[in-house]
């Protein structure tokens, strides 16, 4: 691949373009994003220069789609009329099912291969970027396409350091809510519920507090998309979380012995 | 005071024999505890020596309870028949209204003053013991009493570096359901929920996940005597929390920004 064009040019896309870089691709790297964010990328030197989407998607063997999911679901339904056929369009939404819909109702002239690299940091913008962002971190692809592409991109994928993980986006999409979405929301309503009734927690906190409340740190904004696009995933997830919750509370030692059995094995696997 | 005895000598014990010594404390420290806990003591230089709970007793100015709940309201119970009038006997407990009101009952010969210095790791015993443990972490106490050792005890509990903090038993036990008993019921339920419907998580977990079940790694032997003693709070701690996932459920903007102010606090006041 001679050109890729990375759409939505912020952490995860800046990231992208670094990684590319410090693995040996010499190719050119063009940047569609907010005027704001192709400075950013092109001080840190995660692209070469910006290109509206037009030009990009005319140009790029590879396009990385790296918006939040609602900019990936308009991109895909206006990307068909821009792109050459032998172009493989990839992404890095946080849900799998409906981008992966979307693409194939509306992009009928090339191929796309649905992409999720789990990593990521507090910060946000092509400045926090980082080239080894993706290092040791699970990169799900949602199939495997006969496309010379695809072979590429998977290799580059390697090379990050990433581990490839090869999961069909409904399967993505169950497993991302009991394993990432679920999480978050517990945290955001713990914290929540501390704000509502103790919010003089804060002068008795302990680590265990700190470590249950990080990811209730996160905004709205990031979740919005996620929310909206796995809802019947994260309500069966959430439902289940109460329902145990209750049973926790008739049984405290039986789920202490799972939760613990739990925790310590995936620590193991890591 | 010229004589500590200290009765369990285990991580918090042992850390509080270290931290005196470190602290310039140059009376004599007994321990009371097992055989195998005493040896480890003296190892690390915690204790000067062990010796029976009725000689500690009848040697110490200050006796510094440090076994599990379960073992300190036993102490309490025999303890009276065994102690001088003027020594000071404290504790710390996890929980404080049980043993506040056992000691009430059974301890009328001295003062007894309810602690809790609210540090740990994830190590146990007295070979863990460390004397910076209490660095920076609130110690609560659940009174002042106007006696001499008591003064003496706050000093060296600043000079721990600790926070002191005054709270009542029945303010120390709410607070600690909602900031610290909550949080762990939390944790465990998330893990035991994962254990029961999505085992294979650990394949993409990331560090949200991570963070969110370190508390479920605690065994239920720590615990057992917590939630027995911390009963009504505790219920209602997690009748709130189930509420609150429900509310979540109907508009997760306003919990996320709930939840995302207090996180956000709890990290500044810190």
């Amino acid at each position: 691949m001679k050109t890729v064009g990375i759409v939505g040019v912020g952490l995860i896309g800046g990231s992208f373009g670094l990684a590319l870089r410090k693995a040996g691709y010499s190719g050119t790297i063009l940047g569609v994003s907010s005027r704001r964010s192709l400075d950013e990328a092109l001080e840190r030197g995660a692209i070469d220069r910006g290109a509206t989407l037009e030009d990009a998607a005319a140009a790029s063997d590879l396009l990385f789609l790296s918006q939040p999911i609602s900019g990936i679901l308009k991109t895909l339904r206006v990307l068909d009329a821009l792109v050459r056929p032998e172009t493989l369009v990839t992404d890095a939404g946080s849900t799998k099912r409906a981008i992966v819909e979307e693409a194939a109702r509306s992009l009928r002239r090339c191929v796309f291969l649905g992409g999720h690299p789990m990593a990521g940091k507090e910060l946000r913008g092509a400045a926090a970027a980082d080239a080894d962002l993706f290092r040791g971190r699970p990169w799900i692809l949602t199939s495997t396409p006969d496309h010379p592409v695809a072979a590429e991109l998977r290799k580059w994928i390697g090379l990050f350091g990433a581990r490839e993980i090869i999961l069909d986006a409904a399967q993505h999409d169950r497993l991302a809510a009991w394993s990432s979405h679920l999480p978050q929301l517990a945290s955001t309503a713990l914290a929540s519920l501390l704000h509502d009734r103790a919010p003089d927690a804060a002068t008795v906190a302990g680590p265990g507090l700190i470590d249950s409340t990080r990811l209730a740190m996160s905004s709205f904004d990031l979740w919005r998309d996620i929310l909206e696009t796995n809802q019947t995933e994260i309500a069966a997830a959430l439902d289940a979380y109460i329902e145990k919750l209750r049973a926790l509370k008739a049984d405290f030692e039986t789920e202490f012995d799972k939760g613990s059995a739990f925790a310590r094995s995936l620590r193991e696997r890591r």
